[in-house]
C-alpha cells in the first residue's frame, strides 16, 4: 500500500541561504535589529527561496469555499446562501479579497468545493460537488473519507497550479457560512482547551448565539470523543470541505517548497492540522495577522507564530494574508536594496 | 503683537464626509465591523480629505536631522557623525526610508537643521544650519528662542511643499545620534512619569548605558524645571532642532488640512508637543506603528492613538509610518472599491 500523498516529507529549508541573509542584515546601514519583525522574515523568506534576497512578486491567492450542515443548528449570524453568492461577488471583483487581489497584481482562483446553492455554475469558479455542504457533525462526521480526500487533493491541486505559475507565496482563504463553528470545533480537539475559550461570534452573533454555538460544539466534540487522538479523522469529522483544502495546500505547498502566508482563525486552524499531520510543513508558514476571533491567539500560540499583523479583523477570505503582503514585499525591498555601512561610508557602532 | 503662527486654529474635519462613509461601511460585503481597523482609518481619512472616498496616492516624506549637544553626556551608541553621514545615505538611495519612499513612489525630501558636520553641502539636502547641533540641555536650554522658531517655521515650509504638491498624506521622519534621550527629557516634562518608564536603548545601549542616560535626562529635568508648565520654552529647553521642525510641520498640517502619519517614539513625542500647543492638531494624526522603545506606548497612550503596525521596529527615519501606507492605501481600496450588499445581491444578515 503506498503512503498517503500529505506524509511524503517537506522540502527542506536552505541553511545556507538564512545565514547569507543573517549576515547582510548585520551589515545594512541601520541599528541591528532595528527593523524587528522585517528583519526575521527576510531571513525566513531567503532560507525558502533559497536565495539571499527573496522576492514576492509573484501572489498566489486560493479561496475555497463551503457549506456547513452544522448551520442547521442555528449557528450564524448568516443564512446559509451567502456562501454561494458570495462567490459569485469574487469573480465579479466585488469582495474585499478581490479588490485586495487586484491592488496586490496577485493571482485569484476560487474554488467551491461544494455549497447548499444547487447546479451553482459560476464563470470563474472551479466547481468540485464534493456534497451540497459538510453533514451535521452533531449527528456524525461531516464528510465521508472520500470527501475528505477529495477536498485535501483539490487543496494540493490548487498549491501546483500556483507553482506552475512561479508563485513565490501562497494565500489560501476560505468562505463557508458556519465554519468559525468548524474551526472552533477542531481547535478544542487538537488545543484541549475550554469550549469557550475557542469559540466567538463569528460574522456577528450576540452573546446568547455564542452560548449556543459553545453548545453545539460541546456535543460534537463528544459525539467524536473517541477519535479526538487522530487528527486526520478529527479533521473529516469536525471539519468543513474548505477547511480540509486548506490543509491540503499547506501541506503541498511544504512539499513543494512555496511559501505560505496563514490567514486568520480558520486557516490557523487548518495550519495547525497540517503541522499535527506532518510536522516540519510549520517551517514553511508565515502568518499574516492576529483577528479579532478570540480563538486565534490560543492557535497562533500553540503554533508559536507572530502574525504580521493586528487590525481586529475578522473578516475571512484570505484577507488578512492578503493585507500582509505589501508589509511582506517592504521587507524584501529593504532587505535586498538598502546599503551596508561599507558601501554608504557610514560609520558602524563600535564593536 | 501678532499671534505666533502655530495658535492659528487647525482646518475642520468635515463631519458629513465622515458620516458618509459611516453609512458607506455598512452597506459593503462584509460582516458588519469585520474590517476592524480599516474601517475607522478609511472613514478618518473620509473625513479629512472631505471626500467619502478618500485615497493616498501622493505621499510626502520629509526627514528632518539635526544633532544633540547632550550626546557629549554618552547617551548613544553610535558616534555623532552618523547624522551627516546618513544625510548622504538618504539621498543616495541607500538608507530604509530612501528604499520605503522608492517603492511607494513617495516625494522624499531631506532637511538637515544643523549638525555638527561643518560645512556639509549635500545635493538634495536642504542645509538650513540653524546651529552645529543643539546645547547640551544639562547645562542650560538645548536652543535659543530664534532657533526654536527658525525650526518650527522649517517644518511648516515642508508641510507648506507637501501642500503644493497635492500631499494626501504628510509622513516626518527624524535623524539625529542621541534624539531619544531628547524625546525622552521631553515626554517626561510633558507626562509626568517616572524617567525609568520613558527611557529605554534607542539605537541600542545596553543596560548600563541606558541607566546613564537616565541620570543624565533627571539631571536635565532638574534644571529645567521651573519651565516645565510652558509646553514651547520645554521643547526649546529639551528638545531637537529635528523634534521642533516636526512640531511646527504637525501643527502646519492640520491648519493646511493635510492628513498625517506619525512614525515611532521621537514623532509621537513631537505630535503630543502639538496637541499641548494646539489641541485640535489631534484630529489631522494617523499613527504608523507602535515601536520597540518602551516609552513610545505611555505617549501613545497620552495621545489616545492606536497604531496600524506593532512589527518590533526602533529605526525613526519615518520607516515606521511609511511601512503602514500601502495599508492605509489597502483600507482606501477596500472602502472605495467594494461592492455593496445590494450591488452584488448578496443577503446582509437578518436586521
Amino acid at each position: 500500500m503506498t503512503q498517503s500523498w500529505w506524509l511524503n516529507p517537506c522540502k527542506p529549508i536552505d541553511a545556507q541561504a538564512i545565514e547569507q541573509a543573517q549576515t547582510r542584515q548585520q551589515q545594512l546601514t541601520k541599528p541591528a535589529g532595528s527593523l524587528g519583525h522585517l528583519e526575521s522574515v527576510a531571513v525566513q523568506l531567503a532560507g525558502m527561496q533559497g536565495q539571499v534576497k527573496p522576492s514576492l512578486d509573484q501572489v498566489w491567492i486560493a479561496i475555497f469555499a463551503g457549506d456547513h450542515g452544522v448551520v442547521a443548528e442555528g449557528v450564524s449570524a448568516f443564512p446559509q446562501e451567502v456562501t454561494g453568492q458570495m462567490l459569485l461577488n469574487f469573480v465579479s471583483g466585488g469582495a474585499a479579497i478581490s479588490v485586495l487581489a487586484r491592488q496586490l497584481g496577485a493571482s485569484l482562483e476560487v474554488v467551491d468545493l461544494g455549497t447548499v446553492t444547487p447546479a451553482l455554475n459560476l464563470p470563474g469558479v472551479r466547481h468540485l460537488n464534493i456534497g451540497p455542504g459538510t453533514a451535521n457533525f452533531v449527528q456524525g462526521p461531516a464528510m465521508s473519507q472520500v470527501q475528505g480526500e477529495l477536498a485535501l487533493q483539490a487543496g494540493r491541486d490548487s498549491a501546483r497550479r500556483a507553482l506552475e505559475r512561479g508563485a513565490h507565496l501562497f494565500i489560501g482563504g476560505e468562505m463557508g457560512i458556519g465554519n468559525t463553528t468548524a474551526a472552533s470545533a477542531l481547535a478544542c480537539a487538537l488545543l484541549d482547551c475550554p469550549v469557550t475559550h475557542l469559540t466567538g461570534p463569528g460574522t456577528g452573533l450576540n452573546a446568547a448565539g455564542v452560548s449556543r454555538k459553545v453548545q453545539v460544539i460541546e456535543r460534537a466534540l463528544s459525539v467524536h470523543a473517541a477519535q479526538r487522538g487522530d487528527a486526520l479523522q478529527t479533521l473529516f469529522n469536525l471539519g468543513g470541505f474548505e477547511i480540509a483544502a486548506l490543509v491540503g495546500a499547506y501541506l503541498a505547498c511544504a512539499q513543494e517548497g512555496i511559501a505560505v502566508l496563514v490567514d486568520g482563525f480558520i486557516c490557523s486552524v487548518a495550519a495547525l492540522l497540517a503541522v499535527r499531520l506532518n510536522p516540519p510543513a510549520r517551517q514553511w508558514m508565515l502568518f499574516g495577522h492576529r483577528g479579532a476571533e478570540p480563538g486565534h491567539r490560543h492557535v497562533l500560540q500553540m503554533l508559536e507564530a507572530d502574525p504580521v499583523l493586528e487590525l481586529g479583523l475578522r473578516l475571512g477570505e484570505g484577507s488578512g494574508a492578503a493585507l500582509a503582503v505589501p508589509v511582506l514585499r517592504l521587507a524584501c525591498d529593504l532587505h535586498g536594496q538598502m546599503a551596508t555601512f561599507a558601501e554608504a561610508a557610514v560609520a558602524d557602532r563600535p564593536a
